[in-house]
């Protein structure tokens, strides 16, 4: 990741010290007698677990949320959510300006006229994607409320709706209906708004960027084109899919028309990449439907963003690289421009980690795990993808966790949330050798 | 994969489709009724697969191997095992002398010094690799002849013998003993000389020619370096799991000496990397012991063996570069010699098509496969990986197989043994547009 050159202590460090410290402060609070419904000392496990779930947007839970934590304890839950989803987004903001400046001050002669100079200082860039995340969760809060208010009231209704528009924002996937959100999967309204902030959450900063001010630059960068092309096709594919795999919903749900199968459908295909809220039990899935939704959720959505997994630029790049190789080509091209090595080499360092890191946990899990006679393999690795994907959707395993298991799946969810090269980095104390951004080659956002 | 310049066809071509005859050709034998112990006529789709899986040196069965094909069907899947197996070894010599001829032209001035050239000739290397073969499965055959004699006679005995070198050498994963070799899982002997050549079998051709020529070059490559050292750390970090998760053999059989149990848990760590023989019934492994068999499955032995799956060089090749890449190292580096991008490249680009492939098939099964009641994902993947590493270990899913299935597995085995790029070339009639060979830096095999 980029560090400071004149900066003793670098980025990534402070990034991933930073989670840690929000999470142990999380913790703290939900260990005090206030955050339950009951007024009663939570078990520190279940107030590390449940706040190293909220800050890293997993979703994951050892209690039910509305009947366990008071309001109190729902409000701590949302706050670490909003600094775990969009506290990370400014941070990687910063990370990225930084880089640019260096790189700017380092490369001015050479890169003069390729150099896709940003218009924005970094401060004006913070200040925009703080204020368009608030203003798109306030706008998420006051249409989920014209549906909320009739049925919950005033002040339930109000809470319900800033509450649920944090969370399907930052992806967070904490719900205070109990079942996640089934009992609104006939409500075509509430999917549509839920469905949305979801996409505005997962898609990053630098592609609000890039379309923000395009009517200026007229230009989108490649990072952008990336990953919305990437996240197209893999949106269209998984609906197809799941169609397929559910026989257009009628698997799961006898009850609703062929227009709330579709929504629903479509929901289906958000909800993995990284948001967690579901309209039913997934353990109702099909085998297929099931074994798609751990790759999608392995996937996750975009660098920058609220989103975990191996990223969307990094499946792209990978696809492009695969096929230019296939074809005999030298240079992996993609939009006119060619990928620098050292771009694709951290793909390729980022799936090989991920794959170990799952592999490990997987392993550790089957060993440790007792498994009812009933659950497969499959239980472990979706909780196992779940976590690393920061998607928090279970097949109910969650609750069975052992105390090591437990450890395990919070230690995926951190290293799902704050990335495989922050983490890596903190621990094995290295530094990027190079910026990983060089022109007249363009770099996307890997991890 | 290497190709003549002078010539039209390719040789991945060539092998890919030669591939394709054998096995039909094998297919047509195995339907004669003179195949078959009660002289029918099998189906077509039984012959096929046992052809494919002979061929492929897989050992995946829809029928027992020694109760339905008589004298005459068992011969021919010996003979298309050691097709498979020999003759695979012998094209890979071809291809690969080809590719070190052209490239020694073309490079004559620039890699003089650097250039490890090659002291035996292509026809030399081509009779040195088919001698110690067929040498080495005649030693393996004499020396199981001493244990079969005694109990099954001298027809019998003789039969059993060269049947298990051969198939225990070219890692085909046949037996003729209707459990594998369980029967054997408390012989010392049999299990080490069976383990002997199962080894001897997976090292790849240019291990042995590098071993073979030490005395004269006093140097080994880089191919031999980086899959020797791999295959020693998998090898002993599998013992070392399997141990754990079987608690030393104890879960599996209650009934043997330590001594046993240790035999057994080397033998463990050694079929699943391509081999395919087992001493004891798949489906009593813990869930981790499983999930550590699939990876071993899917990682399989070195390139230019018998072996299937991604590959030891592979993986070798991918930790070192991960390695480096987040020590924020420029190069990568292995035993002094610094990996070309190219070989990168396409280590990354095997990795990403075996991921895909597998996770296709694995998605096809799981949507036309019925499971019982007790059978998890697992069943699955396990096929899918036992295919595709041509290790044909199964949890038993294969005489449940629907024709579809069949299929599937039939692709899997196939793409496994001929390997991807070889069949990605021939589908997509594309040619390396580089030798994958270039000094100073120096490449090792992949695929
Ligand atoms: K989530
Ligand atoms: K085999």
């Amino acid at each position: 990741m980029f560090t400071f050159a004149n900066r003793h202590f670098s980025l990534s460090s402070t990034l991933t010290i930073g989670f840690v410290a929000v999470i142990l402060f999380g913790a703290l609070l939900l260990t005090l007698p206030i955050a339950t419904v009951h007024g009663i000392e939570s078990s520190f496990i279940i107030a590390l677990f449940t706040s190293t779930s909220a800050t890293c947007v997993t979703g994951l839970t050892l209690v039910e949320t509305s009947t366990y934590w008071s309001f109190f304890g729902q409000f701590v839950i949302m706050m670490l959510s909003e600094i775990g989803g969009l506290g990370f987004m400014t941070f990687m903001v910063l990370m990225f300006t930084s880089a640019r400046r260096k790189l700017r001050l380092s490369t001015q002669l050479l890169a003069q006229e390729s150099l896709n100079l940003q218009h924005l200082s970094q401060v004006k860039l913070v200040k925009m994607i703080v204020g368009l995340s608030l203003g798109i969760q306030t706008v998420g809060a006051i249409l989920l409320f014209f549906d909320f208010y009739p049925k919950f009231g005033l002040f339930k209704g109000i809470w319900y709706s800033i509450f649920h528009s944090v969370s399907a924002f930052c992806n967070a996937g904490f719900s205070l209906f109990g079942n996640s959100i089934a009992t609104f999967k006939d409500n075509t309204y509430i999917l549509t708004v839920l469905g949305i902030l979801i996409m505005c959450g997962s898609v990053g900063f630098l592609v609000w960027r890039d379309v923000l001010t395009y009517h200026k630059r007229h230009h989108l960068s490649l990072h952008t084109k990336l990953s919305l092309r990437t996240g197209f096709v893999i949106f269209i594919g998984s609906i197809f899919l799941y169609a397929l795999t559910e026989n257009g919903f009628n698997n799961i749900s006898h009850n609703t028309s062929t227009f709330h199968n579709i929504i629903n459908i479509i929901f289906m295909a958000i909800t993995p990449r990284t948001a967690g809220l579901v309209t039913f039990d997934y353990t109702h899935l099909s085998m297929a439907g099931t074994f798609l939704t751990m790759i999608l959720m392995l996937i996750g959505g975009t660098p920058g963003s609220t989103a975990g997994g191996v990223k969307s630029t990094t499946i792209g790049l990978l696809a492009v690289q695969t096929w230019a190789t296939l074809r005999g080509h030298h240079d992996v091209n993609f939009s006119n421009r060619r990928f620098p090595r050292e771009n694709i080499y951290r793909a390729l360092t980022l799936i090989v980690v991920a794959f170990l890191i799952v592999s490990v946990a997987t392993f550790v899990l089957c060993m440790t795990q007792p498994l009812a006679e009933k659950m497969g393999l499959e239980y472990i690795i979706f909780e196992v993808l779940a976590a690393f994907g920061t998607t928090g959707i279970s097949l109910g395993l969650t609750v069975h966790l052992t105390l090591f298991g437990k450890i395990v799946i919070m230690l995926m969810m951190f290293i799902g949330r704050v990335g495989i090269f922050n983490v890596m980095y903190t621990v094995l104390n290295a530094k990027n050798g190079q910026s990983d951004i060089r022109y007249p080659e363009e770099s996307v956002l890997i991890g």
